[in-house]
């Protein structure tokens, strides 16, 4: 009944681009990696690379892209299968904190720089979207916890406005975690406090 | 009894040069400016701004200790006239709103220009040390609250968590304030959500 999809040559050797453009931003930021790093780390020929992508924003945008498409996947698994609400927002909010511990082996500082830089209308939509996203998937994980009875049953437009509340103090977690070097008790103490909120409870 | 302290002409310089500074890094961010624009922005000799200043990152560092001590000040007087804290809450939050609808006014985006970029040991405790001043300020305003009976007593720890909790958020939505184009409702609701937090209550 359910195949696996086939994957194509062109899917697989975008992939593998995509990988590796994602190491080199990481490893140096957005601006200082050039079409030209990217082919020699991918050991192609420069049209080998220009077929697929024709410049770092291009592959940069790609990027964002797919990394919210992942996010997504992974929620809406652990949901269908039933997993406790709590187990989910534990889960996030440790996937989150490691994710602070390690900020600097991920694509955060290259996507501050960008998004910081590109003012154009399409970037801010990609930007706007991808909040929009996750957004709603957060709303809808505490839906689901209404729904088992799990979370205090709170207005929609509530559970809209708690998952951005999230979205934001995770997005000022970030740049305080690249920017200073605030302890890692700091982070935890904050997610948690987060955590509070989004569920519709008092102070931790 | 008190008189006023007497402003010497090199301190009267100094001001002068850090408004022209903080007008082109407003305008141009960190990167764009250099130490000629200054010198041509203030109609000083390049000797005159040099005995000040040597650098662009000593300027701005500058700005940034500066802006820390304004907003103490601020705060501290209001708390002295017994201004009820909901009141002083609330025009904290107005401000931020202001603030963040005027972002691109601000020193902000140069701002993360420079921390992002700099990650020497002395930026990161002048940041860390900013955050430090702006969380006992808060979690002095929540003391502050509960001794007047405006706000549900809660322990010391907690209301500093309180009080950085808001901090993350306000950091949060600078930066979608920056690189996003949320519109002003957004802000609004974020930022009272925040402060029902800040003062120990459930959700609006």
């Amino acid at each position: 009944m359910c195949e696996p999809k086939g994957i194509s040559k062109s899917e697989e050797k975008k992939a593998y681009i995509l990988q590796q453009a994602y190491e080199l931003f990481v490893e140096k930021g957005f601006y200082a990696v050039t079409m030209s790093d990217i082919v020699e780390r991918c050991e192609i020929s420069r049209g080998g690379l220009y077929r697929y992508y024709t410049s770092t924003e291009q592959l940069f945008r790609e990027l964002i892209r797919r990394g919210g498409e992942a996010d997504q996947a992974d929620f809406g698994v652990k949901m269908e299968q039933g997993v406790p609400f709590a187990d989910i927002l534990e889960g996030f909010l440790e996937m989150q904190h490691d994710e602070l511990k390690q900020i600097g082996s991920s694509l955060t500082q290259a996507a501050y720089e960008f998004f910081l830089a590109h003012r154009e209308a399409e970037d801010r939509k990609l930007l706007r979207d991808r909040h929009g996203d996750a957004g709603q998937l957060l709303s809808g994980l505490i839906r689901y916890g209404i729904e088992r009875g799990e979370v205090a049953a709170i207005a929609e437009k509530q559970a809209a406005a708690a998952a951005e509340h999230l979205l934001v103090c995770l997005e000022g977690l970030r740049i305080l975690a690249l920017a200073a070097d605030l302890d890692e008790h700091f982070f935890k103490t904050q997610l948690e406090f987060a955590a509070y909120a989004l569920t519709g409870g008092t102070q931790p």
